[in-house]
């Protein structure tokens, strides 16, 4: 069977984005790569054995632009206003919860914040459809 | 404990997208909201509980650029040759079976695949760091 395993972003820094996921998301580095040209990380989670594939390529000093394709990565959680202000306690500026309605009745609670390199990451609250 | 539940992309045709994913990589749909302006449609793994989201703004017709920064998101299946011999009969146009070694040692084994809108997917060879 097929399993979804992990998704890659690239990455200016890779020791600021680490410790970035290490302190706003409790991801643990499970292995790292220094290849030639460029080096890869993976950042598991202990939930669901999803991983967050870090690259950076070495000399690369621009910003990568983000396009309008990719969307985030979410997280659940069963505190949602708890990491909200473990969060802005930690300097990461989450932004406002806001919450999602369908068909009238409550769907999603929800904030967002940045990764060091802008990329947009989901909390969300665990319940629903959302586990 | 947070939980890394799912990743969004932003596409074209969400019913185009939706049957490559069940076709190729046997994705369902869990669930699909016809908001205001949009729809969402969350594609389940039975491997993990992972969900790629997908996300269509009705009205949008221009590709969305895709920028350098996200990467792919990434499969692993036992059966390597098996999974290109399945999607090349299925019109899916996989890329070459190529190799990775690290200090001496073979780490993976993988071929590229792209989905309707361009975004790039990684199939893995399960074993080793990649379970």
């Amino acid at each position: 069977m097929l399993k979804m395993i992990h998704t890659m972003l690239r990455v200016l820094d890779l020791d600021r984005s680490i410790a970035f996921y290490r302190n706003a998301f409790g991801l643990d580095v499970a292995d790292r790569y220094e290849m030639e040209g460029f080096t890869l990380a993976y950042l598991r989670n202990a939930g669901n054995g999803f991983e967050l594939e870090l690259t950076t390529n070495r000399g690369r000093e621009d910003p990568y632009p983000h396009g309008e394709g990719y969307g985030h990565l979410a997280f659940s959680t069963d505190d949602l206003e708890g990491e909200h202000e473990r969060l802005t306690m930690a300097g990461v500026a989450p932004r406002d919860i806001k919450s999602l309605a369908y068909g009238g009745r409550p769907l999603a609670r929800f904030f967002f914040v940045s990764d060091p390199d802008g990329y947009q990451i989901e909390v969300l609250e665990r319940g629903g459809r959302y586990a």
